[in-house]
């Protein structure tokens, strides 16, 4: 606390980012990277970019970049907002779409940065518990709120539901906004973007940092009708003018272009997946059915703060959450054939 | 208006960066770019740092940045706060430090983001006018008031105070933020952030936009002690934990060490504006005294709309703003030998 803070800075709970330790040789499976490297023609447009030009504002409306992506989405630049990563996107989004009299809807088990946006915009919340198994059951959401706001899948369970799942929440919600965060959809996932055109309440959020490989530059985006897009854009420019620098729009336009790369890349993360998943159950976890880049798993009678402590010891990162209900289990991250190999002989030293 | 949108957004007056057009062989003097490309050892550390490593979120910290900052600084790597320019740094700034029972104050003709912070965040402010030869004067902000930010030198004037004056304001408001915008600083200002070890209340912005030539990257900083600074990282890690990206850390690493490029790159400047102030006055304008990279001008009798518009059409691109008091300015950003010596034939032909 200091006489100088403004008050709203004490009741904040930052986030808490998985830790990016420099361990030499380690397996890092705790933050959701992609363990396979960008398309080469992102490289290749960086490499491009970096010139004198660099002493230029970037483009603060980053056309060529929406032009592209909605393009690649059959919806129009102007349904495109995009943003500092999608965790800029979804601070934008809460302050200006998810404010209202009666209470936010989330998951109790979700992305641990929306009770962070909603302390900071002072936004009310009600979460809704996740069933036995672990999964959203859209009549669950079927009460008075304000808006609503789902991963799917959902982090860190890697569940996902099928969109007519999504479609009938935003029919049962015609006059709430109902937004569908979708940064792991490409791993196995249905992406709601589709149906943008027929509601007016979907806001879909996404993000180049998973299945196109670029964390590294922080590149985020949302698709929906203009309403929603304009109260995104009256915020930026409330904010920062020019939130993605020149380079990862270069970055980006190259990187949405190659097809050949996305495919290759989700579907060897993918059967990885599949591997780590048969070979952990082979070891009697429990593992949840995930369509992300990560599985979130328990190994009944081990606590998993332990189990993530061990696997540290011998420079395996995975991430361990310390709460109700989950602190049993680890999120892992999907990591190359060796990476995962060197996971479950990790796992294999401590049993 | 719309039905899904927070009540906040509807009150918002978004800011309206100056234009970044593409007018062929145009003139472009209206953003304060630095007319020089950046060092290049920052374009090397870009090319060097285009790897498949992107694949991996930045350091959420940027801890070399930050005591790279710091060593140029004289100052300690955790009184560093680093952002997505300094405009995001601005925005965290008002909300985490500016916001109080008392007003903000700040002049009646300055940066024209600041009221739109203070729109965002509901923050009650007071502006103090320019005397009548622009200047600030430290007894004019002698009122009781919440907060106090000053842009040093100002801007669109140009007009800097000594420190002496900021050192006066400083111990006039020991329970006060004195926040000093030090954008323009290396052209020519005195930086306050020599006085940081001995006022607490104070913090210090710059940016690597101007001086640095590095626009195109969004890196923003601060300086302060460690409550300050400390505010910043919690409102920060409340809104997006990864705000500087992978490239943007390691080229403001590479460009804060080239002493020699960035002596270079600021003497041109001030060099071509003493040239062009005096050929401007040739010309019959008032040109306000500028610290900074632009100059603040009119000529008595034509209107700056006017001038600024007959500009454009001779592809000579500068700002004016149509605000009271200051409509008969132009703010003309300082350009390469050649960029200034057409502004001056654009100007001839009006004449």
């Amino acid at each position: 606390m200091s006489k100088f803070w403004s008050p709203i800075v004490s009741v904040l709970e930052p986030y808490v980012a998985g830790e990016q330790p420099a361990i030499p040789n380690l397996v890092k499976l705790n933050t959701n990277e992609n363990p396979y490297g960008p398309s080469p023609k992102a490289l290749e447009a960086i490499r491009h970019a970096a010139t004198a030009d660099l002493r230029r504002y970037p483009d603060p409306t980053a056309r060529r970049l929406r032009e592209s992506i909605a393009r690649h989405n059959g919806v129009s630049a102007d349904e495109v907002f995009v943003g500092n990563g999608s965790d800029e996107v979804l601070a934008f989004v809460f302050a200006s779409l998810l404010k209202h009299d009666a209470p936010l809807l989330f998951p109790d088990v979700t992305y641990s940065f929306y009770p962070t946006y909603a302390k900071l915009y002072g936004i009310e919340t009600r979460t809704i518990p996740l069933r036995e198994k672990f999964d959203i059951v859209i009549d669950d959401y079927d009460i008075p709120c304000g808006a609503i706001i789902l991963p799917n899948p959902n982090a860190p369970t890697g569940i996902g539901l099928p969109l007519p799942e999504i479609e009938r929440l935003l029919a049962a919600h015609p006059d709430q906004v109902v937004v569908i965060d979708e940064a792991y959809v490409d791993f196995g996932g249905e992406s709601a973007v589709a149906l943008v055109p027929r509601f007016e309440n979907l806001l879909v959020v996404q993000t180049f940092s998973k299945s196109r490989a670029l964390a590294g530059l922080r590149i985020g985006f949302a698709i929906g009708q203009r309403p929603l897009i304009e109260a995104l854009e009256r915020m930026k420019d409330s904010f920062n003018s020019y939130p993605l620098d020149t380079l990862a729009q270069a970055a980006a336009c190259a990187a949405i272009e190659d097809d050949t790369w996305f495919e290759e890349s989700r579907g060897k993360v993918m059967a990885n997946r599949a591997t780590l998943t048969r070979q952990l159950e082979e070891r009697g976890f429990e593992v949840l059915p995930s369509q992300a880049n990560f599985v979130f798993a328990r190994l009944p009678g081990r606590p998993g703060a332990d189990l993530a402590a061990r696997l540290r010891e011998r420079a395996v990162l995975v991430r361990h959450f310390a709460k109700p209900r989950i602190a049993d289990f680890l999120r892992i991250s999907i990591g190359t054939e060796d990476e995962c190999r060197r996971l479950i002989e990790a796992v294999d030293g401590l049993l």
